[in-house]
């Protein structure tokens, strides 16, 4: 089988945005058998789209699109599709009555401006729900072609496609690919790959593949065979060998994150959790808070930037402050039990640093940062050096604060 | 002038890596007068690079390439450029020297493997020198078609085309294009493009287009000029009418934030600040840290989960708490001046809400979200319904916040 990725958006072509949903589609199109040969971009044109289009279905069966679902007179990607197809456009009463809801919710005419243009779809088509959006996809299937035509916006893009279009390919697949994706942390993506170089270059169905992204690295054990349960089969053996290799440096399976690795540990055990943050700033409560079912454990946060505040909300002392300043191993220890005093939690996370890009020193340089944490009584202090700027040393702080936290949980 | 890219290699088709380089090339087009009308990936396969290669230059005189000029054999895209303008491919002695001198360096014999084929190019062609890597690129310029071919990592492309592509094709274009982006907050995307469609459809240079981020809606009004002077000038009395129709929807200009927005006035009026967040748990604070002055005005955040804290640290009172509940107009308005009055600060900003996906009910639907705002003594509070899942609410409850903070002080 194989497909190619159409991808609608003058913002693409004037170099506004970086097209990640062709990535995204080309992957998920590999792991179920299909190869991608083509990817475009053309703009909101209708007369190039519908050339491309046509010169798409000239060489394969399926075409997937992304973009101009809109509701502004541009957005002209299901048009192009009917008119491609032969299709008059249809109203759909459902969609209709959806987008009614959703904009009675908000308080707004959802039949002011072109809002209606959203609930057309091409004749017989199916419709494919948006459950973070207003604009629906939908598939055109007629005479062995197949259209899918997704939204732009990636967090629209991807459940669709997860959830509606990739279980419709995969029936028009016979091979099944399977995935397992390991993530890592607290490892470079160089020594990574260094370790399990070898393993990599023997192994040929599964295949192990090293990813790196912003804050975390991850191994990508991927297998061939006619079933799914044929392939995790072939998965197992070579999963554990990494596992072995990487040990607690494997923090997570999957679509997960560091913070709900670590919300989930301290929900299932009853854990309560308060934290204290300086330089990251409420980064870690918000992750934290990311976590659905965190609100049994997670009972109290603390965004303490000033001294005065480190005093008064969290009884640091003063002549801690004074004589080993904010950010300092002393300073961290009592933030971390302070928070967790205060707020009667069994759990205290603090971190005070210095994220720059000012503020640094010779004996104190941007990067530094403390982490402090308070389990039951106990206090225990990392020192963290990190690089980068500001806000990529305020995320790798919370990441490496949640992985400790984490650590000391396992 | 137009022009289309043309990427080359299977990696970016199976979805390993993102295509940067297609936003890089046609940023950098677009700023000097070079439209982009078609982007396109095709693997490491002489026939489809031919075939797609063939199909560009019957659109367009300019084709900018990236990747396919390695070593191995699958790279090929000097080759087939060759193949098009039926050029001999001709030994470059100069590029010979280099390689001979840059394996050298490193202890390797340079006639090892396939390296002597990076100095192989299209007879006639001008060479581009590559600083970061051994492969350099090249430039077909014959009967008014122009070939750019660039390497394929992005360090190695970048200066390339900074140094040697780009003023290349500057002599090319005779006009310069400049944009200004105008940032919406709390209008729709579809009422805004409904408010502007006039305008949309009489505007041609200056051209205005509406798009749709993840938090914001934004305008970007582009003028081609000789000078980007005369630009500049063509642009302002079309933003000028843009003003005037959506007022104090537009938070900033440029490549701003929110947060940044109301960080910068904070911080020029020496307002000091503090928050209390439920919902929002902590994404306001961290989105004010995210800049980098705020230091001296953010001074105490609370992130007050349960009932516990927010009575505990913000002097909510246990009967509001009691008959009005932890989400409702009540608790927020004593959040905000609790937080304030207990931080000491000029400004209290209070966020609590139901994120969802549990917790809703009838009467406080998931969504539900209660802003409350302390500003020297005075106390507002602004209810929002929000859709969306759990984290969609709780980043546009944060905005919503700030915008809210915004709008009392402009």
């Amino acid at each position: 089988m194989k497909a190619e990725i159409l991808c609608v958006g003058t913002e693409i072509l004037l170099g506004d945005i970086v097209n990640t949903n062709a990535q995204f589609i080309s992957r998920e199109l590999a792991s179920i058998g299909i190869d991608v040969y083509h990817q475009s971009v053309v703009g909101d044109n209708p007369k190039r789209l519908l050339e491309e289009l046509t010169s798409s279905f000239k060489r394969v069966d399926i075409v997937v699109t992304s973009g101009g679902l809109g509701p502004t007179p541009d957005d002209l990607t299901k048009e192009i599709g009917a008119q491609f197809f032969k299709k008059k456009m249809i109203l759909d009463q459902n969609t209709v009555d959806k987008l009614k809801n959703y904009f009675d919710k908000m308080g707004r005419s959802y039949l002011k401006g072109n809002n209606m243009k959203q609930a057309y779809f091409p004749e017989g088509c199916t419709i494919m729900e948006n459950d973070h959006g207003t604009a629906p996809g939908c598939i055109i299937n007629e005479n062995g072609k197949i259209l899918i035509v997704l939204p732009g916006p990636p967090r629209e893009l991807k459940p669709m496609f997860l959830n509606s279009a990739g279980p419709f390919l995969k029936k028009y697949s016979s091979e099944t690919i399977k995935s397992k994706i390991l993530r890592l942390y607290g490892i470079g993506e160089g020594e990574m790959a260094q370790r399990i170089k070898e393993l990599i270059d023997k192994s040929s169905n599964p295949t192990i593949a090293p990813y790196a992204k912003e804050n975390d690295v991850t191994l990508r054990i991927t297998a061939r065979a006619n079933t799914e349960k044929d392939a995790l089969k072939l998965i197992k053996p070579l999963e554990d060998k990494v596992k072995n290799i990487f040990g607690d440096n494997i923090y997570g399976y999957g679509e997960t994150s560091m913070e709900e690795v670590v919300a989930k540990i301290l929900v299932e055990r009853n854990l309560t959790i308060s934290t204290a943050e300086s330089c990251t700033g409420g980064l870690i409560a918000a992750k934290f808070i990311n976590y659905p079912g965190i609100s049994s454990v997670f009972l109290d946060g603390a965004v303490t930037y000033s001294n005065e505040a480190k005093m008064h909300r969290l009884n640091v002392k003063k002549e801690t402050l004074d004589k080993f300043g904010a950010v300092s191993e002393e300073t961290a220890r009592e933030m971390a039990e302070g928070i967790a005093k205060t707020s009667g939690t069994d759990i205290g996370l603090s971190t005070t640093g210095i994220a720059g890009p000012d503020g640094g020193s010779e004996e104190k340089p941007v990067g530094l940062v403390y982490v402090g944490l308070y389990i039951k009584g106990d206090v225990f202090v990392k020192k963290l050096q990190l690089s980068g700027e500001r806000n990529k040393v305020r995320n790798r702080a919370a990441v490496s604060a949640i992985d400790y936290l984490r650590r000391k949980l396992i």
